[in-house]
């Protein structure tokens, strides 16, 4: 292992090189117009892994083209499927970046280009590990597969049907996937878990059309006013959902991994200031950090109806709506809890109204299991790379792509995040710090061998 | 009075022309482009109420002219101010008329054209009013003020303090009005009451920006979710508002009105399919007529935040806000109301976001006492030229200058509307009931002899 470290760190400006070559490519998968791009930055990654020595192929898919790689030359030894990809979000408005978006600017440890952290620098990793290994040891100590693919940023549409198409040929002992966040610069952090999603429209019909709210205002049953009811009577006064059979399936969290998350506790008044809000609510007895990532929520992420200029009208309006979703924890079923949340609203909708339901999606949440095989090797080598303990945290966000590669492939997902909490990703200057990328790098390289060691 | 009614008749072709000249002139008064358009309307009306025999004159506001005509050759006898407008509301969507709507079309019984029953038709009938007793008997019964104004649709911003300036001009016995509605084609009507105004905006200020639902989803209070448990806490579940103290300054109808208003009994199964609801709602334990008219409201106008746009958005929305008014009735006084409002909201107000609330407008309701001593003479008139029993209505609406002529002259407001139920003001092809405007111009006639003898 000693020699692939040394390896590694010898390649760094080459590394470096890479990571410029491939940031540069604008390969934006909700543009058309980008389509050729990325196309190429799929490309560009086939034939970088080629020159490290695994075979590699762009595979179509309908879609944006993905990358498969893989070296499968360990038979007997375990088989890891890294995740990975190289399209981006758009630039978004260019008067805010401080430079060219798609030209890398290098200023201390911090390198700034639209994707070089979500995910570019990040997905480079597997690749710098398995280039240190076949160039000092002309193999790797674990079979590896690679797909990286080109439509992430564009709801990974076709990544599924993909997957599901070559489940032999993706057959693994488990997936590896660094697309998230370090808790704090130079902290390693694995991610445990992702909360399932739930996300419906609301909108309440009343009169025909627009009424005058003083003629016909009294016995008219106000849809704005009944779609705030309704609203209102999903929580209870503890904070809690009150849709009939809402925390019925919630799993407890297990002991080891309470025990975990709360070595790195967080500073609330700092993450007040931080949002900018003057206190938190939630759901009565937990903590900030349990309500925004172990426990279920509901949230109204848009209402409208009537006259929404400036000013004053005084109209009833014919109709309001709300954009409603719930963020759902193991094990709740995103389809069960559509269905309930219907249920539970249609028997709600006063007389006098009607009541309009659109699913909009759903997604299950996903849970890494701590006695999953990879997690001693990943501490472990993190630990090494980083000179520091692990945090173990939830992410309050959806990934369905970690339910889909647990169904499709029977495999667990570990999520080494390598992304610094403030590098903006979606946003303007999105940047990376090369110093955790290059640990990150070093921490994939040593599990690699200690996975072959399980 | 039998000559008077006569010559009326007699000049009945007169007067359709008269009206066809009124209407054809585009007196919009929202709109900068068409003000020469409402000065003519303003001069025109001058012309002729002099050529009938008035003193007139066009007296200058600050904003659009009005005119002012009298007749008081009358010492002694009661002196009766009429007051209506001569400017209209814009013609909206061409598409949507079926003829030129500044070009009148008679059909049948019909005169269709913007103004037409909003209120050059109506206003015209005491112009005709006087005309018959000036030609007949070159005097009148009583002592006639005339108040035609050209920016009613315009809010009649310079109305109130002209009338302040002008006390002493415009004393009075009794303002008559006619610019509302027949409770149905034929039925003569008499509205003796509308209901007050408080509209006020509130926004719940959460997060600085819109936040990613899934990373702080479940401890941030969500404004949107505040604010509809703000709202849906403003009824308790009989329909009744919880603001503190609101009913407090309710005054019970009369017996003589509740008496009077069961006469013309809604029909509520038709109102419900007219407006297209399933049904009604509201304050248990009143009528539906009653919940429209004389008790008072709290609806939503308007709501917005968030993501209001087509799709999903997985946002914590900044900030939602909500238009919210409230009809008032007798002895609610508007700018209590809107303090009781202000401390009520701020009091449920939760933690963890901060709430903004915005004064749009207040105005006190007004109620005709039916002891005033037009009241008798009106209803006689009414029967006699309509030859059947009268409505006494209340208007759920709001009209202002009611409570500001009995503030400012001391002169309670007589609501003789002649417009039909179809006559469809502010929208396409409004229309107006020309034998329904005959019977009116001989009502005023006749009550002109009958106001002169209480």
């Amino acid at each position: 292992m000693d020699e692939a470290i040394a390896l590694l760190r010898e390649r760094r400006d080459e590394h470096l090189h890479w990571l410029r070559e491939l940031c540069r490519i604008p390969s934006i998968s909700a543009q058309p117009a980008h389509a050729a791009d990325v196309r190429r930055a799929v490309e560009w990654t086939r034939d970088r892994c080629e020159s490290i020595g695994l075979d590699a192929e762009v595979c179509e898919t309908g879609g944006h083209p993905l990358v498969y790689a893989e070296w499968t030359g360990a038979p007997g030894r375990p088989t890891y499927l890294a995740y990975g990809h190289v399209d981006v979000q758009p630039e978004g408005d260019r008067t805010l970046w401080d430079a060219d978006p798609f030209e890398p600017v290098v200023a201390g440890d911090w390198l700034t280009c639209r994707g070089a952290a979500d995910d570019k620098g990040q997905v480079l990793v597997y690749l710098r590990a398995a280039q240190a290994w076949l160039a000092a040891h002309d193999r790797l100590p674990i079979n590896l597969k690679l797909l990286i693919e080109g439509e992430e940023e564009f709801g990974s549409v076709h990544l599924g049907p993909f997957v599901t198409a070559n489940k032999q040929r993706l057959a693994c002992d488990g997936v590896l996937i660094s697309d998230t966040g370090l808790i704090a610069d130079g902290v390693p952090t694995i991610t445990c878990g992702t909360r399932g999603l739930c996300y419906k429209e609301v909108r309440i019909h009343g009169p025909r059309q627009d009424l005058h709210s003083g003629t016909h205002g009294g016995p008219v049953v106000n849809p704005a006013n009944a779609l705030a009811r309704l609203i209102a009577s999903l929580h209870d006064e503890n904070g809690r959902v009150t849709i009939d059979g809402f925390y019925d399936d919630v799993a407890p969290i297990s002991e080891e991994e309470r025990r975990l998350s709360q070595r790195f506790p967080l500073d609330e008044k700092q993450y007040a200031a931080e949002l900018g809000v003057p206190g938190f609510g939630g759901e009565a007895g937990y903590s900030v950090q349990a309500l925004r990532s172990i426990r279920p929520t509901l949230d109204v992420n848009g209402i409208y109806g009537g006259y929404m200029k400036d000013g004053a009208s005084t109209i009833i309006p014919a109709m309001a709506g709300a954009k409603i979703s719930m963020r759902l924890v193991p094990n709740q079923d995103g389809a069960d809890i559509s269905e309930k949340f219907e249920r539970t609203v249609r028997q709600r909708c006063p007389r006098g109204v009607r009541c309009e339901i659109i699913d909009h999606a759903h997604a299950d949440a996903y849970v890494t299991p701590l006695d999953a095989p990879f997690i001693a090797p990943a501490r472990q080598a993190l630990q090494a790379a980083f000179g520091g303990d692990v945090a173990f945290i939830r992410e309050g966000g959806s990934l369905p792509i970690l339910p889909m590669f647990r169904r499709e492939l029977d495999a667990e997902c570990l999520l080494v995040g390598l992304a610094s909490p403030s590098c903006n990703a979606h946003g303007p200057n999105e940047k990376v710090n090369l110093r955790d990328l290059d640990r990150g790098a070093e921490a994939i390289t040593r599990m690699f061998a200690l996975l072959a060691a399980v």
